[in-house]
């Protein structure tokens, strides 16, 4: 992420000189990005990246869950903490460290990468999430597969029940508040950190990525414990890490799978119009070149 | 907290050429702050914020007391206080990081902003507060929210008992002098040092607010062990975060609320008189040009 | 290994007068360390290391399963997380801290050492792992070597059944399948910021260790309780740790050894490719004298 | 520890321009520090060190198992680790930072010390731990001296059996191996990291003291865990500490006592032998002047 912003700073000062008006739609866009043999093998990175995360997410909720332990949800919330903390410091300098749509689709609609970087990248996500997913399959056991629904994102569950299956879980539209919510927060309280150079530079990408662990470990030990029902397994705050089992497992996961999907995205527009409320010292005065209202501008 | 702090000094040394007496009560008041377009953008950062702020905490307590541990109000106060710290961090380069009518009036007083600021900044917080506790409401239970009263501040708690309602909880009396004693000592140990200027720079903003966060978490732990009374939730420490729950649920919550606006207000008064004692040259020798006394003198 | 890295660079800038493709086979493959004494007493460091690590890790497993904890596993992995850390800080300024054929393997192939020295590296880990498994055979008593298989990593056990001797475990497939990915994570998410000079220096060594410490605790934590089955050991992740009690103990820890080695190069080859497709500003542009590329280029 | 690294390396710069090969064999052992008033009063440092270490590990010791957990040893490990790190700190500018008479042979053989030096320090050490344990002595009730022995270091223990006293422990053979492995463990993996004063300089006094302490934690609850024998007390790995309650409480304490102090010492000399063959780089290419070879050069 930082990487993108001090890129952005260099290109920025180096554009100034030609009139900012004159960029085309295309350029806004980025489309020179597609053909960009960098970016692409960047979006590697995010491959890989998303697939080790969702491997790692879903284990560690198995793992959790197996462990004999009273606070499961607690163990879990720290572990996923600790491993996107390392996750994001392994793939930051590849790619800019997204590994996530939420983060590389704010990121487009603020201006630090062009929206066909993000397109590229978020592609690339979902691919890895299909990996990752396909990982976990080829290693757990069948039992445990079933139980847990190889770690996907669900609403509800169909368990057993003494008159028949019964469907445990909560509403769809709770369950869309909970992921906008929980998105805007996780962009309010972090990713924001790490968009703001001047906040960037002065904490230091280890203690960044410690702060966007911790909020992502905390909002999932609130979403997970919040709603006290077995069949929801959390917010899910990703859309490629919901993708990926989904796509694998099918069945029940594809219940309600726009939510996560439909949430972020709102969440990441609701962010970009607070960015351009607050005072606009903390980026630049007319934005970034990427920035999504400029795009509307050259598109209109 | 910091912005303003380094804010103030410029301006107070732009200033320091015509004859500080000579400033306007209007100008003491800085009624042109009501006018600034920065002001109300920033207080935009103070609402979600403190919707923010008050989803968060709410769900904690929640999460905390619905996690089957032995120790609900330990894990609660280190979650809170993990949750200040970030949250101060990511508002704090828009507005100054307040989300707390209780900073925002000291900081008044104080004078490192203007009365008008605080006005502003006050009902911003309070209509986050409000925004925090619908969020919060859309999406936990019918179950929770009844149990739990949206985790707002309570004094006392209608229990069902064998023989009719038992009323349980804490003297009003009681829970005032709680209230003026914590947020006294969150003044006194935390919020002085983002104050005076030679400790926050010599410090760093994530060490301050780290202490912060750390003090009101102790807080929170002190005061709701203390007492071991089920009705009462411990000091609020913050008038918006009280209000939200109790605008949206009414009830009980209603019951006592005056505790929560008086007792800080109170304590945000003995904070300004200690500043005043003490030896003067952790501020500018003759205070701030918004400083309580200033504005007494420019009235009369 | 950041030593490595500085050297490679120091040694690059010395050569680059020379011309690249002028290099021999034989000095792409190091030839030279062979005779190099001061590689030799490296080794030393390599074998004592391994030694260590291997009576530490084994112990400590014996250790977790004898206390009387509801979670073992857990206690086990953040206890190897902390030794893991420790030992690569003692031995990383003797030989660069391998202590793990998978970091020689994986170190060679980047060409920040040769596949010689590579070589010295490896035999003297297997050799180190031996004598570790040696020094606990001697401390610990009959019982517990039986119970434990002397902390070795196994597939399967016989555990004697109400019908005679049964055995319980994983399929080889899946344990394979299981060490490429826990391997390949290990390479990604932590030896990639030691291998990464920019990264290396910007983290400083002991954060770079204690993310390597961690996410080898997290990858033990997660295998282990995976599976969920009892005669599996875990992802061994470091084939020389396998050998050692296999030598010492044999029987059926020799079953399905050879998984402990392959898997783990097919997750060093992979690694390989990764960092050559991933934007190549990272290394050098050309590649350090030793990469695996030049190599076959110079033997072709 | 680190002081004697930075002051044998000025002396040594000093001493350069006279020919090393002059130095006479009372130079080389360091005859003039029995008549330094500094070293005496250095002395005083560890003696009280180790009065206080003696003290606070067997009343650490006590009171894990008095206490009601189920882990007695890991709570004893961890308060072990935190009380030797911080009495470190404490003595380290006095002394160096020895209490242990592993520590200061270790230190004369590897020459940062002079054997003269360390004599007196040992010698200190002895007479601290018997303070130590006559102060232990005053202060715990009859009932428990006797039941665990002062906290000495004891093989075996007589316990009252259905057929009359039964001596449980381990053999003595398997103690000295684990007197051996640990405290060569205890070297190799702490102490050389303040023995190196390239590592010693770039972790810091704290890291590598909290790293000495670990390291010590996690051997003593590796090597009371592994024998699971109730009559073993744990590898030594400090012979002091063994001194001190034997004298005081005589009876089978000094049966095997001799393994506390012939294990550590081979362990010094094996670590030893590791510096001379490591790279030689980390040291002076000629070894400091109270090297051990130096030494035994000058004697012959």
């Amino acid at each position: 992420m930082f990487s993108h912003v001090f890129c952005s700073i260099e290109q920025w000062e180096v554009d100034h000189g030609k009139k900012e008006k004159s960029l085309t739609l295309g350029e806004r866009l980025g489309v020179e990005d597609l053909y960009s043999l960098n970016v692409w093998r960047a979006s590697v990175g995010e491959l890989l990246g998303s697939a080790v995360l969702v491997f790692m997410l879903d284990t560690i909720v198995i793992s959790s869950f197996e462990t004999q332990t009273k606070t499961p949800n607690m163990l879990m919330s720290i572990l996923i903490g600790i491993t996107i903390t390392i996750l994001l410091l392994a793939v930051f300098p590849i790619s800019g460290g997204h590994m996530n749509p939420v983060i590389s689709f704010s990121a487009a609609l603020v201006g630090l990468i062009s929206l066909s970087r993000a397109f590229i990248y978020i592609c690339a996500q979902c691919v890895g999430a299909l990996l990752g997913a396909l990982a976990l399959q080829a290693v757990v056991s069948h039992t445990i597969t079933q139980s847990f629904s190889l770690g996907g994102c669900t609403l509800t569950v169909i368990a057993p029940g003494p008159n028949g299956p019964v469907v445990t879980g909560i509403e769809t539209s709770q369950a869309l508040w909970l992921e906008i919510i929980c998105t805007f927060i996780f962009l309010f309280a972090s990713i924001w950190l790490a968009y703001d150079h001047r906040q960037a530079k002065a904490l230091g990408v280890l203690v960044v990525f410690s702060i966007i662990g911790t909020i992502l470990g905390l909002l999932v030990f609130i979403s997970t414990s919040l709603t006290g029902k077995k069949g929801y397994a959390g917010a899910g705050m990703n859309p490629a890490r919901c993708l990926g089992p989904a796509m694998i497992r099918g069945g029940h996961l594809w219940n309600g799978h726009w939510v996560f999907w439909v949430g972020p995205a709102i969440s990441c527009m609701a962010f970009y119009i607070y960015t351009k409320i607050i005072p606009s010292n903390h980026f630049h005065a007319n934005g970034y070149r990427h920035d999504f209202f400029n795009v509307l501008r050259a598109l209109i």
